[in-house]
């Protein structure tokens, strides 16, 4: 990037938000402009928001507020001017957007005359390494979602089998939501967010995306997948186990087992210069080797249906992705990998860690046990 | 819109996800693709999600995978067959998208041919009148928003008052963030998760987007603004109410008097037919009357430096927009009241109900009491 060349960011839309908290530190509920070029960057805010974004925002980031461009009456809230007087201060001639850009936005500039251009590259490439600070921000989340699980794995295990095999605690059935419940008010005492977390029983847990609803019964495979967001950095966890209350019968538990030898295959793999895609594969053959085929059976994809892992940081989901893309992984990104099988009929299994990569492989942002069965 | 054209949105930004999750009833983690027709709607997503989609759109709308509409190869996971893909099963042959589709995807569906044009119109302007299933909907997300702002205010009430004015609860220092943790406890057992809650005591409170943390004093006001969603409609409600633990001094009594009288002479005006910005400038009358003025002072905005209110629904902030933007209020609007006056050194205070629009003025989404001083 020139000296003369700028990319534009607006916050509202997913990634260039994070990526604007990324590289100025600060974030709004409402939309605002960033501008970054090659000696710094620069935040357009409202006057309502400008102590808080000088405060916050990253040593060198300098903040404006339209009024302080020059900007008056109508002008204030237009964001073409606003980019317009932005560009002026900066000395920017052209601007670059990323492809998240909205095109209603691009388009208007590209009317009133800014050069203006999308680059595909990711805005925020070295996002992909965190650094000592970041990773300790995500130790804390995952430690969260941790201790959470472990909240969730007790209260399952501490349920009493009624005679239709439903799960009690005390007199009351213990169902998805109140599994999920306690994950989230422990959550809070971490001040981490829980959203959509997944506890999901039986039939329920072979769809991936099903977060879960009723009552839980003993002998069936009970999926729960929390990941946090810290309110205070951001920074996301993620973690998923699997459990069964009472013994699993051995179809189930060598279900059970296949993931879990893939999940260590695959953490055993994990290493800088290997390529991600490998680590999937391997977890693909050995499910393969013990019988689990992925296929299509009455209209559903069933057995190992999802990538192996991604990253995480401000985004739950970001790279480098572990699966199809050809990413090579480097020292200081931090995925997932949480490989799992889903039989409808059988059940769900699915075992996840976040982990950092290391010189000489990996290590866990938070250890959390692995045991299947709650005897 | 005629039958050849469609409507096409992506799942992921803002926007457009709420309107997908509107028209189709479907939402997911990953992007997702639907198209609007004339005769109705389309869903495209991946295999792991089409059992969920089958069950959770609404009637009417169709779902596909990238498979079923005959892909194969790497073609399964590019966006540009997709949609072409669709448009073919729909008999589309051009494409409209809203001014908040990505930049990136728009020029290169242009490139491959496609016909596609911005349309700058809001995508669901429907979606400012709510149904009778809305309304309830909301209902209990502000029930939830009110529940938990009952026992905030409880905790700070039962609060003691340390010999330096610090509010404590047994030994311990009431912070912002332990009114947030309870708030956010609450809201959890109404399946609502409360997100940026803000609890600003004193200054803090000033800044109308400063979440709020550290110790709380007696004597200062205290801003709780409380905006849940359901985790299971993914309708928002949302709530201020401002106190102060102990005596509050004239000056502060009188700026929490002023806000008052504003938000009920506001809520009074509502009603279909008036235009939502005379509502947004009675207020500005009734606070200038009192002497609460508007202006900058040592290069910060002080005084009533926000909107009004605005409308709330399957996204936190949507229209219609009770402010400066023209909008005549209809039937069945849901929209906040939330006037605030904000003076560093004396305090902040904003006071704000969710109601919704009858055919003769307003009524509360759930009613909550008002009170400041908590002695």
């Amino acid at each position: 990037m020139n000296t003369l060349t700028g990319l534009i960011l607006l916050s509202g839309s997913s990634p260039s938000t994070t990526n604007i908290h990324y590289l100025s530190g600060f974030t709004a509920p409402d939309p605002f402009l960033y501008l970054k070029t090659q000696t710094g960057g620069i935040l357009l805010v409202s006057p309502m928001e400008k102590g808080r974004a000088c405060k916050q925002s990253t040593p060198g980031t300098q903040v404006f507020t339209p009024e302080d461009l020059g900007l008056k009456g109508k002008k204030i809230g237009n964001q073409v001017e606003q980019i317009r007087a932005l560009m002026e201060k900066a000395g920017v001639r052209r601007l670059k957007v990323s492809s998240d850009f909205p095109v209603g936005l691009f388009q208007t500039l590209e009317k009133k005359g800014i050069k203006i251009s999308v680059d595909k590259n990711p805005a925020c490439p070295e996002r992909k390494i965190k650094s000592a600070a970041e990773i300790s921000k995500l130790r804390k989340s995952q430690q969260a979602a941790v201790a959470s699980m472990k909240a969730g794995i007790a209260l399952i295990g501490s349920a009493e089998i009624g005679p239709k095999n439903e799960l009690y605690i005390g007199k009351e059935k213990l169902t998805s939501e109140k599994v999920r419940h306690l994950i989230h008010k422990t959550l809070i005492e971490y001040d981490c967010a829980g959203v959509e977390t997944i506890v999901a029983g039986g039939d329920q847990g072979t769809d991936p995306h099903e977060r879960g609803h009723g009552p839980l019964f003993a002998g069936q495979s009970i999926i729960m997948d929390i990941f946090p967001r810290s309110e205070k950095t951001g920074y996301w966890g993620d973690i998923t186990r699997t459990v069964c209350r009472g013994p699993a019968n051995p179809e189930l538990k060598k279900l059970y087992n296949a993931v879990k030898a893939a999940q260590l295959a695959a953490l055993k793999a994990v290493k800088p210069g290997i390529c991600a895609d490998e680590i999937h594969r391997l977890c693909q053959q050995i499910f393969e080797k013990r019988g689990f085929q992925t296929l299509e059976k009455e209209g559903r994809h069933v057995g190992f249906i999802h990538g192996t892992g991604h990253g995480v940081g401000l985004d739950i989901h970001e790279l480098p992705r572990v699966g199809r893309s050809g990413e090579i992984l480097e020292v200081g990104n931090i995925i997932t990998i949480e490989p799992g099988l889903y039989y409808p009929g059988l059940g769900g299994v699915r075992i996840e860690d976040t982990v950092v990569v290391t010189k000489t492989g990996y290590s866990f942002l938070a250890a959390c046990p692995k045991k299947f069965e709650l005897l």
